[in-house]
């Protein structure tokens, strides 16, 4: 069994205000040195496979297919094996 | 400069809907392998600071205050050192 955890994230050319919004709260509470603030999705699984290489291709397909959006979107993930 | 990167999820103990309609249209798409699925958020920023345990206290102190919500959600930061 391996679990696959996935970070999605706008473009970097893509306006994120929800991560600007954040931003100003968090210099609002006093955090005045943050910066370049960005929100994105987390995503996490477990895959049945046989291999880590065979959960990384479907981890990638998946997120081609159905989690990210191609055009606004990056995504990179990590295949961790988990206990049986 | 440092670079947090924080992931937010629901507890394990709380139901995720969002995460379960993502799996049923993982496997409807041919992916029945895959169970678990949990969905959360992702943030990212920069932090101005001085030492990789300041950037530390303050993305804690940021999670407990703004980002998570004590009572339904955990989270997880890791601190990058990044490029000046």
């Amino acid at each position: 069994m391996y679990t696959a955890k996935i970070k999605i994230t706008l473009r970097k050319t893509i306006l994120d205000p929800q991560g600007k919004t954040i931003e100003h709260s968090l210099i609002s509470l006093g955090y005045k040195n943050i910066s370049g603030t960005r929100i994105g999705k987390y995503i996490q699984f477990n895959i049945d496979a046989n291999s880590k290489e065979e959960a990384t291709v479907i981890t990638e397909e998946a997120c081609k297919k159905l989690l990210a959006n191609p055009v606004m979107e990056d995504y990179e993930f990590e295949i961790f094996r988990s206990g049986e």
